[in-house]
């Protein structure tokens, strides 16, 4: 037996094959099921060491990480998990570092019910990408495209949190009680099914709550003017600025019609934070322009 | 605008939307709409240069075969492809390339089909990661277990001869008639399709006919005999022992009960090179284990 194959039915292959899995790893592919009127949700994101996670970071965390970027962005669509296939690209075939990794993976598999169902292992520079795949009743998906003036801008968690974690864990500045904000994000999957209905756009902001409430205005065709004091409420250690900027937070950025929000459920702890208005762009008193804030992996060579 | 967002635009989205993309690029995830009745099949190849293909390969090359690779195996499950995300890891926004990638890959895309729907990109090194997801009605996807002794194996094509061709590209020795063969396959999808209800197993021998029929022989619980001058007539060049481990051959081998055979349709021109019996393993006279030919990219590091 190959190497390769010995790793991933040590570390890969689970027994608990639910009943919308017909054929999971092992096969050339994996035969699914999705549920009779559903709509099928299908993101990937690729996590590179030294881009998306520090050098040397615990490959526990590195599991988690990569399948929770992946569950944040069904979350910003309302869907339920269902399913992953796993990319992995590693320098060498570390016992140690696989059995990190796949319990991290798993652990958080196990609590979102996810079967992993296939995957690829290739040798190379540490990265890894995952495609998660999930289910939402047909016509009920969320887009970030809904949101009308007069609509109120809400925020989940706590924006800033997973970079003053990080900054942390580099011994830089930052709070160590953020680090888990960072490590072990939770994707708010329930709160996004609780948005069915509700939301008129809902995006995740992983890429930082600046960057991404401009993309969710640019995609809706209006304006996102968010209070710097409701902010500050919300944002990790009260820091405004890194909250617009930070990355990394695996929360959800929406909005509610204004008539609608006291149906938002009081037990995801989501704030108000701001307003729809006609226009473009994300304004905030205090700030030139917050929807420049965030994350872009080739801006250094923006021309 | 980022300069990610920017050649997302440009380069992969496409208005062609078809029925079944209810959102594609452009969201937090794609919407898709299976057909009713219908299970779904998903795989996942990630190709990383200097492992998968040479570097400074043509990128319309990488980008064909970077999808084609995954086509393969959903031919192998008698799938049809519906839709395509694509993670991409660059070294730098180089327009010239990324313009090359995408029409190598929406050539091969529009011929078979297929909708990119989502998709990633990340500063990195050069590798490309492609989840395609198909669909075949329920309860006739083909897999690798199901041949029994007396079944004869079969295989698509001139196994070898993309090894040929990439011996060729890198100067070595090899035939320049066989470049094509790996630098723009066809899958066998029509072929796969055209199985449904007749063959026992199949597998696509992308890591090599001997690897890739053991495979087939150890999930089937059987072995394979081997008829090595009926290999030699379909053989690349007739060379019998690169058939075996060339690997990069996006074709089928698949195994028919002894009496179904005259139902195989004459116009995909597979060719019967063995037969199944009790045992295990890959048998071919003059070749001590034809099972072990084969591509594993952590082979240098079993013990």
């Amino acid at each position: 037996m190959s190497t390769e194959q010995r790793l991933i039915d040590k570390y890969f292959r689970r027994d608990n094959s639910p009943d919308d899995v017909v054929a999971g790893i092992g096969d050339d592919a994996a035969v699914l099921r999705p549920a009779p009127g559903n709509e099928l949700v299908a993101a990937v994101d690729t996590l590179a060491e030294a881009v998306h996670f520090p050098r040397g970071l615990a490959s526990r965390f590195v599991g988690w990480r990569a399948l929770a970027v992946n569950l944040s962005d069904l979350a910003a669509m309302g869907a339920e998990p269902s399913w992953a296939l796993l990319s992995l690209s590693v320098p060498a075939a570390d016992e140690s570092w696989f059995s990190g990794f796949a319990s991290g993976f798993f652990r958080l598999a196990e609590e979102y019910d996810v079967a992993l169902v296939g995957g690829d292992t290739v040798r190379g520079p540490l990265s890894i990408s995952v495609t998660v795949l999930g289910q939402v009743p047909a016509g009920v998906a969320l887009t970030r495209s809904g949101a009308r003036p007069g609509d109120r801008l809400f925020v989940s968690g706590n924006p800033g949190a997973a970079a003053l974690g990080l900054q942390s864990l580099q011994g830089l500045a930052g709070n160590e009680r953020y680090q888990p904000a960072f490590l072990q994000p939770h994707p708010r999957i329930a709160l996004g099914r609780a948005l069915r209905g509700l939301a008129s756009a809902v995006i995740d902001i992983s890429d930082g709550l600046g960057m991404d409430c401009k993309r969710l205005a640019d995609a809706s065709g209006v304006a996102i003017d968010i209070d710097p004091e409701r902010l500050a409420g919300v944002a990790a250690a009260g820091d405004v600025a890194n909250a617009l900027s930070g990355g990394d937070d695996y929360e959800l950025a929406f909005t509610v019609p204004a008539a609608q929000r006291s149906k938002l459920p009081a037990q995801f702890a989501a704030v108000e934070i701001g307003e729809v208005c006609h226009g473009r762009g994300v304004n905030m008193p205090g700030f030139d322009d917050p929807g420049l804030s965030g994350y872009d992996h080739f801006r250094n060579e923006d021309t």
